[in-house]
């Protein structure tokens, strides 16, 4: 393995390095990097052309998953051998498959389609619930995730986790204002809202152009959204539950907005 | 507080007695006892007219929360204030209210109703889909949720958390055969299957006396379950992503069922 350099000092700055961007959103965003971890996030990263700043890995791993190791390590820039009990220091997972690719965040300069079908969150705080939402999106076949800026990180170590890789596949749009946006690209945007006084999602007419709007957590959508928004919709609830969590509000959206499309 | 016991000692088997309770589903079972930790999902246990063995509290928290936790105490058979430090080691979160019951299982001895509409999970794995289904569930309006034996522990400390508390207050039928529960109680079963072949859930003419069968996260519906069922149904799906997780399934197949009644 010539071209991996062999790490065997926990003072070397990699692992502060790489510790750093699995723990804090803003050292990813300063850096243009974030951390996958384990086999099959790297795969699915390598399989999107997805460019490794940095694999890491240990030789156990490395002699168990040769094969593929080496495929990644033709998109990597620089290449690492850790002992295990160093690799812990930087995994972010209590069992360590022994892989971690430092990658370069995509530029995410995609461009909405008048003919696609998209979801926008607005603020939404959980990088657990992002995950969530955009494999359901992808299930569902939506055509991408318009997020506001304040939102949580879609590059964080748990967003990427329980998206089990949709995060880097899915087209991602990431943007300051969300109305303005969705005004300057012709969307037509429907507000979901908790609001007996709404209309019912069920008795929409989506068709290609529209988005979907979901809003924080806590607070649900801003006021300006809600008043820029085309319309306003609620899902339909009937017990006792305060409303559906964001997660499980996003994918019954999702599912009338695409099904039967 | 004359009625409180207070504990001390780091080796009274209360400590033992609470973890083991936290930790053990099979505890849990032995014991016909579960735990619930903090105020609001006490209060929500207290309100459903579920009895505590024990109420175990901090002093700083029967300070701050007098006049509840004397609520709580009439339905306690023990009380017992607790040292901060001593009340970490039963505690199942990172910052603890310092507030505990450990109370008496619910006999679940519910009787299905021929006017509800059901949903039934079959060897359902993951406490948190579990409790994100039952939340879901209860603000969709669902009657009840139907679980095999061999699912996951509704009263363990992850179901009850991310339920928020909607495990105490929805009727649950605990059963070991599926099938034949559903039979003899003249239940219209839809197995809900991932497979292109099977109709479409948005096809279904859903009525009173439903229920939805959804299987295992890995493995889906056991075979015997799908054969009993009287309709193969299936959520349409577009994109990438193998499958859509549980709870996201099950958020739309309820919604299906549910929706305009």
């Amino acid at each position: 393995m010539p071209e991996f350099i062999e790490i065997t000092s926990k003072d070397n700055p990699l692992i502060k390095f790489v510790s750093g961007l699995q723990s804090s959103s803003k050292r990813r965003k300063e850096e243009g990097k974030f951390v996958l971890e384990g086999l099959r996030i790297c795969d699915d990263a390598y399989q999107n052309n997805i460019k490794f700043d940095k694999l890491i890995v240990t030789k156990s791993a490395f002699e168990k998953h040769k094969n593929i190791i080496e495929q990644f390590v033709k998109v990597s820039r620089n290449c690492y051998i850790l002992r295990e009990d160093l690799f812990k220091k930087i995994s972010d997972t209590n069992s360590p498959q022994g892989i971690i690719a430092v990658a370069l965040t995509p530029q995410n300069n995609n461009i909405v389609s008048k003919t696609g079908r998209y979801l926008a969150l607005e603020n939404l705080a959980d990088p657990s619930n992002l995950g969530a939402i955009a494999r359901t999106a992808e299930a569902l076949g939506i055509d991408g995730i318009i997020m506001t800026s304040d939102s949580c990180d879609p590059y964080a170590p748990k967003s990427l986790r329980s998206s089990m890789g949709t995060l880097l596949r899915l087209p991602l749009f990431i943007v300051d204002n969300l109305s303005s946006y969705i005004a300057d690209n012709g969307l037509r945007s429907f507000a979901c809202v908790v609001d007996k006084d709404a209309a019912s999602i069920s008795k929409q007419d989506f068709k290609d152009g529209d988005v979907l709007l979901i809003g924080n957590e806590a607070n649900g959508l801003t006021d300006e959204t809600k008043q820029n928004a085309n319309y306003r919709i609620t899902i339909d609830m009937q017990g006792k539950a305060e409303s559906l969590n964001a997660a499980a509000a996003a994918a019954i959206a999702m599912w009338e907005m695409v099904k039967g499309k």
